[in-house]
């Protein structure tokens, strides 16, 4: 079972490393940026074909090791 | 307008860091897990409404700075 997780800042949370791409777009004509904020995507690919357990392996890998739930928020989705 | 770009390795390409996370989440007990692979997404707010200026943009945007076409693929989401 395939499987995307998508981390990003929360709100509030500074990004030095979009600001920088957004300084950077600014600087090769794309002047109609008005943010930019990156995060990471995990492709997860599980063995087993339960969505229900998969969804819940998932959220634990989440809130274990993929990400920093006191800066971060995650998005699980399941192909 | 809001648009989210996912930047993933092709395939073929080795991903050392997803590899180590695949490792990582092994030694959490999270034995089911085949592979991993890293990419990196970019959530870009941009003046102007419309869609397909936007796109284009976007685009122009990935094969510039956001992604290295040679190793890497991007998906451009316009909400």
């Amino acid at each position: 079972m395939k499987a995307r997780v998508i981390v990003t800042l929360k709100n509030g949370v500074l990004d030095p490393q979009g600001k920088a791409i957004e300084g950077a777009l600014g600087g090769l004509g794309f002047g109609d940026v008005d943010s930019v904020r990156q995060g990471k995507v995990f492709d997860v690919e599980l063995a087993g074909a339960d969505m229900s357990t998969a969804k819940e392996k998932l959220e634990q890998m989440c809130e274990k090791l993929l990400a920093n739930t006191v800066i971060e928020n995650y998005a699980i989705e399941i192909d």
